[in-house]
């Protein structure tokens, strides 16, 4: 069920008026590829990267090693556009069912999620999938 | 691919060490139905409910509403049994695969993820499906 085209300036701004961003000015943005239902990563968006987001269809961050707008995909060229924009019933979460292109974890594993306890260690479950540059943000 | 049984205390210190626990002591946990797909719901844990979610395997978060420890499905009986807690590449998210009883949002829907843009209006896209107690936090 994906947004038709870029939502309204209106419609975005009803949007906005249900997220409660944190008091760092940001909201935890789960993606989720939207066929499949894996769980790709958690990132956070501040209120421009909601906006940037809804209105390009391109998942836009914002990331706060940096303090500066992410562009998922900007130097790796694996982007995720947007399907649906979700948020939760506190309005203090959002879930971004995407379409990843290529893989969506910086070190080259389809999702971030890739490590578990297997006994007693903590094993890596997932193989790396694309070869990423050493200084890739994905 | 659960868990099996409970892990030793020693598993558990080896998990806890990877995980960045931000400055309130707290991690994002994302739960996400383990057979469906389904992301039910965000919310956090402390270290106390990281230990507890994998020596009992069932979910414990940290309500910061109520500063408290929120053991899912106390006030409601929809718990939520692990199936397999994973961390992320940054260690600053985790990602459980539950089996959820019941319904996982306090409003009665499945997941918390119900409301999205359609037009101009934000709309609530999943039904109630289980009628909650007025003071139920699911």
């Amino acid at each position: 069920m994906p947004i038709a085209a870029a939502p309204s300036s209106t419609a975005i701004d009803t949007f906005l008026a249900a997220v409660k961003f944190d008091a760092q000015g940001l909201v935890p943005a789960i993606a989720q590829q939207h066929d499949t239902g894996e769980v790709l990563m958690m990132a956070w968006m501040n209120r421009a990267a909601v906006v940037e987001t809804l209105s390009t269809g391109r998942v836009c961050y914002w990331s706060r090693s940096r303090q500066a707008p992410w562009r998922k995909g900007d130097t790796s060229g694996h982007v995720q556009t947007l399907v649906d924009l979700r948020v939760d019933c506190d309005g203090d979460t959002l879930l971004a069912l995407v379409d990843q292109t290529g893989v969506a974890c910086h070190t080259g594993r389809h999702n971030c999620f890739f490590r578990a306890l297997r006994g007693e260690g903590l094993e890596e479950i997932a193989p790396v999938v694309v070869d990423m540059p050493a200084e890739s943000r994905a």
